[in-house]
């Protein structure tokens, strides 16, 4: 693992690694905001992922979190969206391969070499910052877009280990919309059964155990109604009274100035139950 | 004038507008912040001067500073730091021509055409925000780098216009520094003399009018020693008796993620200047 950026930021570091990963046998940047308190003792981590096209550098660049991070001591990791690389498989689509891993463990040639994303992120990643930064081991997980489908899939899939989840403008139900569909099918293959393991809304609906979930959403978001649906999930979180708080963000986008304008009560919530 | 982006932001709006500069003779793109305030009171304004490489788009989607933008009831505005187009001189270097503009009016061939950055600062975009937004014709300027040159000379050069100057890592003495000599040579000619208009050092010590100035500077700045030397403008306060709060942070690097860490604080100094 090699340190490959430092920047002082907000009394503590926002750092970027490179690492050689095991599962998704490539090297891999990943971003961590490090807090002042970080020097002195062990603190709670939340994990960022990111939407489609994005990399490690979006969020540290644009959410202006680390100022929250730093108040509410907290260390917070944000990876790549998926493997990298020119031997690894790729599509000159946006919306798949490179950038598009969908935090998935695709079963599918070419892609099942390479693209496993949610293993990396639960257990991969997970165990690298614990064992090398301090980390309390106790975590959340929040994401954006195809990112925050990410953060509800993984943290409704292991209640054990993330504390809490939060979305902004998530992809609730991949299975029921085009970006969700085309991604399902090329990693997953056509049998949809399977798809449900990757579906935030199908896995409410199966009995997920209850963990504290947020979600922001913006009403003026140009993939709302195609590709978004936030109504599903409360839909499915009304249906198995699950709790879960929507906001709706009157005249809010689906940009990084939308995540800005709402990160610090994001981190706000996960501290809170972090620190439970 | 056109709108060509509209982000909302910390209850206010983050736009981006395109307009035909008369000075500049050129398409000219500005970024403004409008707080939420704006929709009912005029406001004061904060002018930022981006750096070396930077468009319109740095500051805002970097610096996090629409959340104290609104808070502090400022709009903020930041222009391009040159003419651009096809049809105007450039140099393959970064930090000539096109990008690196130094907000002066330059008198050498093939610049003195477009790059009149100077007048179109002072005179036509704030006429511009005057005329089209809620501004309260009161106005403050900041920046950062070459921006931060620009912040200090315009600031200096104008005391009725601005009612207070702040600036991270500025280059502070461009007369004296190779990123500054480059470039006053390029535009300006050979004459030393002439430079001393756009050199902050030589302002002061020419007796320039005082206003409040705030200077932040990190400790790990790769430019620091270099280009940057902010010893020259202590050194030219200290001889004047000019007051100048030079805060040096440890630490802290060239990039917004050191902006980020203490852009509160500029505006909030500009802030108390602006509502005094």
């Amino acid at each position: 693992m090699e340190r490959i950026e430092r920047h002082a930021s907000f009394g503590g570091w926002q750092d970027v690694y490179q690492h050689q990963s095991d599962i998704l046998k490539c090297a891999m940047n990943f971003s961590i905001y490090l807090p002042p308190h970080a020097k002195d003792e062990k603190l709670p981590v939340i994990y960022w992922l990111s939407g489609l096209t994005c990399n490690e550098q979006n969020f540290i660049t644009k959410a202006g979190a680390q100022k929250y991070a730093s108040e509410n001591k907290v260390i917070i990791v944000a990876p790549d969206t998926s493997p990298r690389g020119d031997n690894i498989a790729d599509d000159a689509a946006y919306d798949l391969g490179q950038g598009a891993g969908f935090y998935l463990n695709a079963t599918q040639a070419p892609w099942s070499e390479h693209y496993q994303m949610y293993d990396y992120i639960v257990h991969e990643l997970r165990a690298l910052i614990d064992e090398n930064f301090p980390s309390k081991r106790v975590q959340s997980i929040m994401g954006h877009s195809a990112g925050g489908h990410g953060a509800l899939v993984i943290g409704l899939s292991n209640p054990d280990i993330y504390q809490s989840i939060s979305a902004f403008s998530p992809i609730v139900a991949p299975s029921q919309v085009p970006w969700g569909q085309k991604a399902f099918k090329a990693y997953l293959g056509d049998d949809q059964l399977l798809w449900r393991r990757y579906d935030a809304v199908e896995l409410i609906k199966s009995g997920a155990a209850r963990k504290p979930i947020l979600v922001d959403q913006g009403s003026a978001d140009s993939f709302l109604e195609e590709q978004l649906k936030p109504e599903l999930l409360s839909d499915a979180c009304c249906e198995m009274n699950y709790p879960v708080t929507l906001n709706m963000r009157e005249g809010y986008d689906h940009s990084y100035y939308f995540i800005a304008s709402f990160i610090e009560a994001h981190i706000q919530f996960h501290s809170a139950e972090l620190n439970r």
